[in-house]
C-alpha cells in the first residue's frame, strides 16, 4: 500500500461526511429560489478546494458561479491537466417517489442515496480528494493541476464556453479529465470514448391557408399531414439505414478492434428491451445494440403535429403540419452540413400543394477521443490499478457539448473516466452513487496523476 | 301566370316580413343561454305553419323541440311528402365581422344577410309559404303533407334519428324534400344527388413505456412516430390513389352521363386553388376536381400528435403516436367494413417494436339519390318552371346523416334542392340568402306539389 493509497485509507470516514456535506446542499440550478443555495454550494466547495491545497477562485457568471482552484508548482516539462465537473444538481421532484430525502444523504446497500451523488458531486470531490491525498503526503504534485467547476451543467452550461474561451491562456492544458459517467458494470471500469453529435430540425409544411372541411375538400387539396408522414417515411430505407443522399459520406470508419470489443462486452439486449417497455428493438441492419446507439448516426422524430388532436372526431383537413426531426451524429459528421442535406432531399421529395421550412433548432459535433496518447494511457493504467481490472471503452449515444468544447479551444486531448453505474438514477428520484465506486474512484483519480509522469 | 304564383307575388313584402321575424329570433343551438330563444323560436314557426293551414304539434325531445306541420286531406292514392329542415342557427361569433347585426335582418345588393338567412330558417320557411299559397288559392294540396322541423341540426340532430324511428308509422311518405344546401351558380337550379360517408379512425402506436432520451436510445428503439409516418405513407399509391386492399371493392361506377356533366359544369380550378390559399391542388389521377370531392372516397389525415410539440429542441424518442384518419365514403362503401379493412392493413404493414390500437371514432354511410322516379322527375320539372333553366346534377364532399337516416328508416327516396349559393357564409359571419332565391325558391316549391301528380 502505497502513503497516497494508505491517506485515502485512513480518512475515508472524513471524506464521506464531506460528501455528504457537499449533497445536504440544494444546488438546484434550474430554480431561481435555490440561487442562495447554489452560491453557498460553489462558497463551500471553493472551501473544500482550498483545504485540499489548491489555491481557488470564485468566477462570477451572468448565470451561477465558477469555481477554479489551481496548484502550478509542478518541475518544469510537467504536463497541465484540467479536471472538470460540476457542483449543481437536477431538481429533485417528485419528492415523494424518493425513498430517503434527496437533500439528506442516506447509506443503503452500499449506495449513498441523494441528489447530486453520482451526478456530479461524488465524481468531483473524489478528485479533490485524491490531490488533498497526494498533496498531504508528497507536498506536491507530479503535474500542473486546475480544478474547474461550474454551476450549470444541469441546464445547459450557458455561460462556460464563454469562459472557457476568454480564459483560454489560464486553462491552457495537456488533458482533460472529466468524471460524469457510468461504468459499463459493477467493478469494470470504463473509458467513455465517444459521444454523438446532434442536428436537430424542425419541419413546417403549409398547404392550404386554414383548416379546410375534409368533405367539402378531401381528396382535391394535398394533405400537409399525409404529405408530412409521405416524406418522413422517405427517411430511412427497408433496413433501417438513413437514406437522405450523403448522410453517410463524412461518418468515419471504426476500428475493427473496437467494434470487436464493445460486441464482447456483456450486454443483455432482452433486458435492456424490457426495460424499455418495447415490444421489440430494431434499428439499422448489421449492428447490434449498442453499437446503434454509440457507433452509428441517427435520425429520429421527437415530435409530430397536425390538425385537430383532441377528443373524439373533428373532420378537418389541417393547413399545416410539423415535425421536430432529430439526427444523432458521429465523427466526422457536421450538424450545419447534416442540415443542408435534408433541406435538398425535402426539396426533392416534397408534393406540389405545400410549403416546407425547415429550421435548425440545435446543433452539437459528434466527439471520439483517439484511444492513444499519455493522457489516455494514464487513465486506463490507473482504472485498472484501482479497480484490479483493465478498463473497457464505452461510447455514449447522447452528447456533452462542454466535451467538444474544450477539445477544440483547449486543444487537449479528453478523458472520460467515470464512476457512476447503470441504475444509478441520475435525473430520478433515488439517485445514488455505489460507495465502493467513491472510494475507488478517488483511488484512480490519484494514480492517474503518478501514471501520467511514469 | 297561376293563381298560386300570383299569391305568391302579391304576398311577397309578408313572407319577406315573416322571414325577418324568424331570423330575429336567435335560435342558437349550441349555447344554453340561447334555449329560451330556440324554443320561442320554435312557437313562432308553429304558428306559422298553423296560419299556412297545417295542423300543427310540438314535439319536446333531450334537447329542443320539433315541430311538425301536417294536412292529410288529399284524395285516396295521393302520395304522400315530408318536408324536413331545421330551425336552429349556428352561433353568430366573432360578431366584430358582421356588417350588420346577424339577427337583425338587412337587404343590401338583392341579398338578406342574417344568421340562418339561408342556413335554414329561409330554405324551411319558403316551403311553409308554397304550402299557404296551395291552401289558400286551392283550399288543398295535391298531395299529402308534412313539414318537419328540428332545432338540433347544427349541434349534430341528436335526437332526431330517435324521433324518427319511434314516429315512423305517422311519418311514413313516399319522399322527402330538403332545402339546406347551394345552387352550383346564380340561376343554375340543382339536384344535390350525392353525399359522401365517413368512417372515422383514430390509430394509436405504443413503442417504449416511456418517452425515452434519443441519445441514449436512439437509434436502437422502435420510434413510433417514424412508424407512424411509414405506415401513413403505405395508405396511398403514388396516383393519389387508396392503396388499402380491398378499399374499392364496394364502390359502385358512376353513370357516364352523371360523369360527363359533373365535367361540364364551369367551374373554375384555379379560382378554388386560389380560396384554399394551397400553393397546387392534387388528389387521385383520372378524375376532376369536382369528381374528387362528389364522386370519389378519400383517406385523409385530420389529426397527428407525438412527442414534443412545444418551442424549441427537446431530444426524446416518444413513447406514443396518434394519427386521426377518416375516409369519405360513396355507395356502397361501409364504414364498419372500411375500418376492418384498415384493421387487416395496419396489422401487415405495421413492424415489430409497436403496439397499435384502431379506434372507430365516427361512422356515416354514403348516400347516392337515384336520378329517376316521380320526386325526382318532379322535383326536376318544378325547378326548371322557377328558374328557366333545367336543373344540374351536383354532389357534395361532406356528409349529411339525416338524409341516411330517412331513407333508411322511412324507405323513401330524398329529392334535395337547395336555394343557397356559393359565398353564402353559412357558418360564417355576414350570412346570406339571395331574395331571387327566396322567391324563387318557393315558386320551385309550390309547383313541386303540381309536378308530383301530374
Amino acid at each position: 500500500m502505497t502513503s497516497v493509497q494508505r491517506y485515502l485509507s485512513d480518512h475515508r470516514d472524513r471524506f464521506r461526511d464531506e460528501l455528504f456535506e457537499f449533497l445536504r446542499m440544494p444546488s438546484v440550478s434550474a430554480r431561481s429560489e435555490h440561487a442562495p443555495d447554489v452560491l453557498a454550494c460553489a462558497q463551500w466547495l471553493r472551501g473544500n478546494m482550498q483545504s485540499a491545497g489548491l489555491s481557488t477562485t470564485l468566477f462570477d457568471t451572468p448565470g451561477h458561479p465558477i469555481v477554479l482552484g489551481e496548484w502550478r508548482e509542478a518541475p518544469a516539462g510537467a504536463p497541465t491537466i484540467l479536471v472538470y465537473g460540476h457542483y449543481d444538481v437536477q431538481p429533485a421532484e417528485p419528492l415523494e417517489l424518493w425513498e430517503s430525502p434527496p437533500f439528506e444523504p442516506a447509506v443503503r446497500d452500499g449506495r449513498i442515496y441523494a441528489r447530486g451523488s453520482v451526478d456530479d458531486k461524488g465524481q468531483i470531490l473524489l478528485h479533490v480528494k485524491a490531490i488533498e491525498a497526494h498533496l498531504a503526503v508528497h507536498g506536491r504534485l507530479p503535474c500542473n493541476v486546475i480544478v474547474l467547476v461550474e454551476g450549470e451543467e444541469e441546464v445547459g452550461s450557458d455561460n462556460l464556453a464563454a469562459f472557457v474561451e476568454s480564459q483560454a491562456a489560464r486553462l491552457a492544458c495537456d488533458g482533460v479529465v472529466i468524471s460524469d459517467s457510468a461504468m459499463f458494470a459493477p467493478g469494470q471500469p470504463s473509458i467513455l470514448s465517444s459521444l454523438r453529435g446532434l442536428a436537430y430540425l424542425q419541419i413546417d409544411l403549409e398547404g392550404p391557408t386554414t383548416d379546410l372541411h375534409s368533405g367539402s375538400y378531401g381528396g382535391a387539396v394535398v394533405n400537409p399531414a399525409m404529405a408530412l408522414a409521405r416524406i418522413l417515411a422517405t427517411f430511412h430505407d427497408a433496413n433501417g439505414r438513413v437514406a437522405i443522399p450523403g448522410f453517410y459520406d463524412a461518418v468515419q470508419e471504426w476500428e475493427p478492434n473496437v467494434r470487436a470489443q464493445i460486441r464482447g462486452l456483456p450486454f443483455d439486449e432482452e433486458h435492456f428491451r424490457a426495460e424499455t417497455g418495447a415490444a421489440a428493438l430494431g434499428g439499422e441492419e448489421g449492428w447490434s445494440t449498442l453499437e446503434r446507439i454509440w457507433c452509428r448516426p441517427t435520425c429520429e422524430v421527437n415530435g409530430l403535429l397536425s390538425g385537430y388532436t383532441g377528443e373524439g372526431a373533428k373532420t378537418v383537413l389541417p393547413s399545416k403540419a410539423m415535425a421536430k426531426v432529430s439526427c444523432r451524429l458521429v465523427p466526422d459528421q457536421v450538424p450545419a452540413a447534416i442540415a443542408n442535406l435534408f433541406r435538398a432531399h425535402l426539396a426533392r421529395v416534397a408534393p406540389p400543394g405545400v410549403r416546407v421550412t425547415v429550421t435548425e433548432l440545435h446543433g452539437g459535433n459528434p466527439w471520439r477521443a483517439s484511444l492513444d496518447g499519455a493522457l489516455y494511457d494514464a487513465g486506463r493504467r490507473a482504472l485498472e490499478r484501482a479497480f484490479g481490472r483493465s478498463p473497457v471503452i464505452v461510447g455514449e449515444g447522447g452528447s456533452i457539448p462542454v466535451v467538444h468544447d474544450f477539445a477544440r479551444v483547449l486543444g487537449a486531448p479528453v478523458l472520460l473516466m467515470g464512476f457512476g453505474l447503470p441504475g444509478e438514477n441520475a435525473h430520478a428520484p433515488n439517485e445514488w452513487i455505489s460507495v465502493e465506486n467513491y472510494e475507488k474512484g478517488a483511488l484512480a483519480a490519484a494514480w492517474l496523476w503518478d501514471e501520467l509522469v511514469r
